[in-house]
Formats: structure tokens, C-alpha cells, sequence
């Protein structure tokens, strides 16, 4: 029996094979994740991984459907796995709101899976560090963010040579096609367009283009330019502040999919170009109105990072620690009539804080001896009798192959 | 819009209301389950949350398909949310478990899943730590397993007085059987009759169990008697080894409803009563044999212990601490024309490894002051510009109220 198509089983380091994902890389990614979280002072949510299917189709339209892990539920139910974590924040927000101070700075790692028929072989599900800022309308907001989005790639020892976020703004691309256009029910197709103008042939953008009666050149022109709105300004000087600006580029290229962004819009990318985007976000003022019926109306902005393109960029790059056992003392019990006071040692080291592993039952000393090796314990501890009929424990440092003798009051420093 | 019926969101302290879940309790459950399962060299896996619906029916048979939360997807297949991890685990173990030194000691935090149309207002979902042993028969196996078990629950501060975790052996039970009854096949019901047995009227059991040929008084006096078998013994005599025999108590009560136990059995209560079991696990031999259709065969044992019991006990006990925002230093930014030096100061801070946080814009001084104490960051940081134009930071500890001054180079012991 094999688990469903797309999606993953995490082991435990040593893996099988390098194709195997790893449980051990996971939790470092997660663990990175909120540590720079925690220093930026945004707390965790979580939301349910199966919310009403309405929640997706209200913000994106009914063509959505197409790409949802959606079904009709046992109640009768039109019901999605989440594609994404921002419809449920903009819901959890706007229910409680009154309840946090603004701005509220939120972070979740949410699982977010999709469903689409050709993909074959890709995944429908993923990890995804998700963080917002809401009840901020002005650029510092955008300007926080964007530091905090840095400096999770940072923590993964990724340095300007590796990435550059693309800053962008939908505001300057809303003046560049309302100065051409007075249909602003053309908008969406428009930003569609830009949206995949890196990836397309030009003549098939132009073809587009013109049939909405713009010219690639002036669009092109545009984005050479690069002439920053006083919104980017601003946010480029804050991150200089801190000492980030050699981080960020504006670069009009950027548009994002997605129809629900109102203002500056960004992505990280590998400055090789190897991967997809590593991260991607932006302004959606008017989300939390839509999703709470008008209830509740909150600024609001956020970004996205995937744990698949992350972890390849890592790998690519040499930036992945290595992973053991954690174990800290491995325990010798070379004679039987000794296995309960071990028992007691072993005990008390994991009291003690220590991560400590030992051979459940009778065992050849060299076969124990070589899997404290291959664990990588730091020590091995073994009980002895010493001639004066005492209990003591020899220690033996596994790098150093250093030994020393321990009586008992004196384990707890041990190691 | 509203989230689904029987699913939880979880938001950050302080709570709009107390029976909003939070993120933060959460958050320091999983931490412990963690952190205990380090110590015992437990390492992480997991698996999909939606598997194959086979999956589940091939262990447990298709009367579990009224409780899962199954359906077709839409490459018509019929799949299930995961309503437990064992079977992942079995199958997983499986297919890698060459690569694995045995025994194998894994654990997960899976979130979990079930449909019982009937149960209006229960949960639909919770999260579980799951920790199991493959590839050891013996006992010594076992008490890990429960010595585990029980400093999980000691890591939360709960002692002896608070929780028993009642051993029990399907071997001693199926040896009683055995003695009074020839049909293999009355097993199962039997199991389960026990296993309600305090849960129904006394009445109730008697007849069930006169119908198939037993009488509830053999039972009972088989119950007191409570006469552990060897393998028990050895599990006990382990676990008084490492100090921990007072953490468990033979208990024939105990039986678990699930078909695939085969040895012992177990299940942790709090001892007021006042709650569902905490924990339950046991010995399922023939399980890893079945998931992977005859290709390998390991003895196997393990537990799960939900956040839910597990919440409401350490509430009711009064045993979760007090969850605050985490911040360690607030700045205060008073002079508008130092906003890019206290952002760089704020970066700084940051980059050292500590949650900082400040207003994005102008704000009033007692205002700013006064979200520091919310917030119940250690200190206020401000920069400021000395007689002789050099900029300083005046620190403050809002513990001791004590205040001082450091200059720039100093910052990074600042703390």
C-alpha cells in the first residue's frame, strides 16, 4: 500500500535515500521560521487545514475550483483543504479584532494543498511560513515586513549573493494602465498579462497586449525605467535604515497573480535563477472587508514562503546542517546484574535534560560500542564496581576519547 | 463566514474569550512533547494527513467508515483524513526498514480526524503525540515505551498525584478466554464487552457476556485478582529500576477497544476521574505484517496522548504558565529624526537574537510606554542624543525601574 499521489512522507535522518524527505530538514526550516518570527514580535495562529469551500470562491471566483483539493463533506458540505492561509487569517482577524492591539503582526506554518488534474508528479500539498501585518496602512508596515522576509532568508545563512526580493507596486501599474485605458473591467486581464510576461514569448505577450490596446513597448518601457512610486521610495529608505537595502530591487516585472493585491507587491528570488519565486507577497487592503461581510475593514499585508523551493535552494547551496541522533550519552551495559542501577542512570541524565540511549536487552560490548558511534553521541557512560565494592560511572568523551570517573552525587554536572 | 463545524482556530494570548483556543498552549504542548522525546532519542516523522481509505478499513475493517472523515477525490479515489497515525507509521516503517537500526523509536505530532455525524459539537479534529518502538518483542521495550509515557506527562508538572497510568495485558485476557471458551471467533466481542465494562451497567455486561458463554463474576474476580502476568512483572520491575513505579498500577479494566493490540495494554488516567484516559497504547505485533502485505514483519508498540485531555487537565490543575508576547525589548521612539537610527538599533537587537518590537509611526510617548508594559517587554530601549551629539541608548529595565546609558560599540551585550 503507497500513500496518495503528491504527497510527502518526512524520515528521520540518515535517510534511505536522497530522494526521501526529510523529517529532520523539516523541523529546521519550521524552527528558523519562528525564530525570526519571535525576534520581529509576531505570534502564532492556526486555522483548520478543511474550511467551507465559499471562503476560496469569494475572494478568487468560481475558476478557482479547478485547482482546490475540494469535496462535499459526510453534512452535505462544499468543503476545500486550504490552498492558501490568508483567506482564514482575514476570517480569524476580523473575528476578533477588537480583541488586539494594531498593528497585529501574525505568523502561521500552515499546510496548504491543492488539486490540479494534469500536474503529474507534483505536489498537491506543501509547507508554508505565512506572516501578515494588519491595521497599518503606511509603509512602515511594508517596510517591516519586507526586513522580517530577509531576515528568514538570512537565517538560513542566504546572503545578498543568493537572493533579492523584487519590489513592486500594483498602485504604479493601476496609474500606468488607467492613463491607457477607461475600462477598468480590463485590469485583471491586464495584470494577468505583466504577470507572465517573464515567462512568455514576446510576440504572444504583445498579441495580448494589443488586444487590449496597449504596446509591449510602452511596457517594457516602463519597466526599464523602473521609476519608483514615493510608496517604494519610502520602504527602500527604512530597509537602508536597517541596513538592508543591498537586499531589495524594484523591478516592475513583478505583478503577482493573484487578483486580491492592492498596493506594493514582491517576490524573493535565487539570484540564479534556478528556482521559482522562494517567497511571495503584498498589500490587500480590502480582503478582511470582503471576507467579513463589510464587518470589519483593516489594511492589511503578508507574504508566503514554501518549504519545497526553500529547501532545494538550501541543498543547492551547500546551506543544510547536517542532522543526527541528538543523542547526547550513550549507555554501556556490559553486565546484565547492572542493568537496573543503568536504568536508574539513564533515568536520571534524561531528568537531567540530556538526550540518552542504551540496547534494551543483552547485548555484545563492541556492537554497543559501535552504535554509540554511529549515533554520535558525545559520550558513552558505563557503570563499573570499583574494588571497594562502590558504584561509579565511567564517562568516555567520544571525540577526545578522553575518560574520566564519576561517583554518583556527582551526576548531575556530568556531562 | 464561519469555520467549520467541529474544527478549531487557534489565536495568540491574550485570548478575546476563554474558550478560544490558544496557539500559545498549543504551542508549549507540542515544545514538551518534543523536548521529551529528544531525551529518550525519539526522532520525528510524518506522513500524509490524507491517505488512502484502504489504508484504515484493512486494519480496522469497513464499520470504521462511518467514523472517518473520508471521501472520493477527484482522481476517484477513495481517501481519508487521517483518524490516527499507527497505520502511516506501519506503512512507512515498512517500506524504509532496512535503512533503520533497530529498534526503531519514532514519534509524530500528527493532527488527527473523524466524522460521527451524531456527535453534535464534539471535535472533528485534535492533535496527537504518537511515539512508538518497532523491531523489539521484549518487555525492557515496553517500559520505555512507559517510562516515555510517563515523564511526558511529568514534564507538565503533573506528579503522582495527578495521573496512574493502569497496565494491562491482552495475553492475560486472552488466556482467561481461552480457558472458558473455544470460538477464536467471540474474541473480538468479547474484548469489547470488557472494554465498556466500566462505562455500562453492571446488567447490561452480564447479559452480553451470558450470551456468549461467560459470567460476569469470573470477570470481575479476574479483574481483582488482578494477578500480573511475567511479561508484566518485568515491565514493572523496569520501570521501579528508574525510580518510576509509582506512576503505574496493574489494572485489567484496561483492554482498548482497537482489534490489532496484541500484549500489553495500557491507559493513563488523571486520578480524580474527572476526565477521558489521557493516554492509551499497547503492543501491536501483527500490524506492520498486515499494512505491508506479508513483506515485513516487526513487533511494534506505541501511544497517543491527545492536546485536548491533555489541555483541559493542565487547567483544570492549574499547570499552563502564563503565555506573554515574548518581547525582550520595546523601542521607544520619541524624536521622529532618530527613526532611522532606532531602526538600525532595532535591527541590531534583532540580528543578536532578540524580540524587539516599536511603533511604524508616530506615536505618543505615554502611548509607546505603555504598549512596552502590555506587551510585558523586560526593557525599553531609546535613543538619544547626548550634550557632546553623540547618540546613546538609554535602557531601561521595567522590572527594577533601574535605567542606563550605553553607548553604540557596547550594544552587543546590551541585554
Amino acid at each position: 500500500m503507497d500513500r496518495l499521489p503528491g504527497f510527502r512522507d518526512f524520515y528521520p535522518e540518515p535517510l534511505p535515500h536522497p530522494d526521501v524527505w526529510s523529517a529532520d530538514a523539516r523541523q529546521y526550516i519550521f524552527d528558523c521560521w519562528r525564530e525570526i518570527a519571535r525576534r520581529y514580535g509576531f505570534r502564532e495562529y492556526d486555522g483548520p487545514p478543511l474550511e467551507p469551500l465559499d471562503l476560496y470562491t469569494l475572494k478568487s471566483g468560481d475558476e478557482i475550483v479547478g485547482q482546490l483539493y475540494n469535496f462535499i463533506d459526510k453534512g452535505d458540505r462544499p468543503v476545500s483543504m486550504r490552498p492558501e492561509m490568508t483567506p482564514t487569517l482575514a476570517r480569524m482577524a476580523a473575528a476578533h479584532e477588537r480583541n488586539y492591539k494594531k498593528p497585529i503582526k501574525w505568523f502561521a506554518v500552515p499546510q496548504l494543498f491543492r488539486y490540479e488534474k494534469q500536474q503529474k508528479g507534483r505536489l498537491r500539498e506543501h509547507f508554508q511560513f505565512n506572516a501578515d501585518i494588519l491595521g497599518e496602512a503606511g509603509p512602515s508596515a511594508d517596510a517591516e515586513l519586507l526586513a522580517l522576509l530577509i531576515d528568514v532568508l538570512r537565517i538560513f545563512k542566504l546572503t545578498s549573493e543568493d537572493f533579492v526580493v523584487r519590489l513592486s507596486s500594483r498602485n504604479a501599474w493601476m496609474e500606468f494602465f488607467e492613463k491607457r485605458c477607461s475600462d477598468p473591467g480590463k485590469s485583471y486581464e491586464f495584470f494577468q498579462i505583466i504577470d507572465k510576461l517573464e515567462r512568455e514569448m514576446p510576440e504572444e505577450s504583445s498579441k495580448k497586449l494589443s488586444a487590449i490596446g496597449f504596446s509591449l513597448n510602452e511596457v517594457n518601457d516602463f519597466i526599464v525605467a523602473g521609476k519608483p512610486t514615493a510608496e517604494l521610495e519610502s520602504i527602500v529608505n527604512n530597509l537602508s535604515d536597517r541596513g538592508l537595502a543591498e537586499f531589495v530591487r524594484i523591478d516592475y516585472h513583478v505583478i503577482r497573480g493573484l487578483a486580491y493585491y492592492t498596493g506594493v507587491v514582491f517576490e524573493a528570488f535565487d539570484k540564479k535563477g534556478e528556482f521559482r519565486a522562494i517567497a511571495g507577497g503584498g498589500r490587500y487592503n480590502n480582503l478582511v472587508k470582503l471576507i467579513s461581510g463589510g464587518k470589519v475593514d483593516m489594511p492589511a499585508l503578508g507574504f508566503g514562503m514554501g518549504d519545497v523551493v526553500l529547501l532545494e535552494l538550501l541543498k543547492s547551496r551547500g546551506l543544510l546542517p547536517a542532522f543526527d541522533s541528538g543523542i547526547e550519552a550513550f549507555c554501556l551495559i556490559e553486565d546484565e546484574t547492572l542493568r537496573g542501577p543503568s536504568l536508574k542512570l539513564v533515568q536520571h541524565l534524561r531528568e537531567s535534560g540530556y538526550a540518552v540511549d542504551y540496547f534494551f536487552t543483552l547485548t555484545k560490548s563492541d556492537k554497543q560500542f559501535k552504535r554509540a558511534i554511529e549515533l554520535k553521541a558525545r559520550f558513552t557512560v558505563k557503570l563499573e564496581i570499583t574494588a571497594q565494592q562502590e558504584l561509579v560511572v565511567r564517562m568516555k568523551n567520544l571525540q577526545t576519547r578522553e575518560e574520566k570517573i564519576v561517583v554518583p552525587p556527582d551526576l548531575p554536572g556530568l556531562l
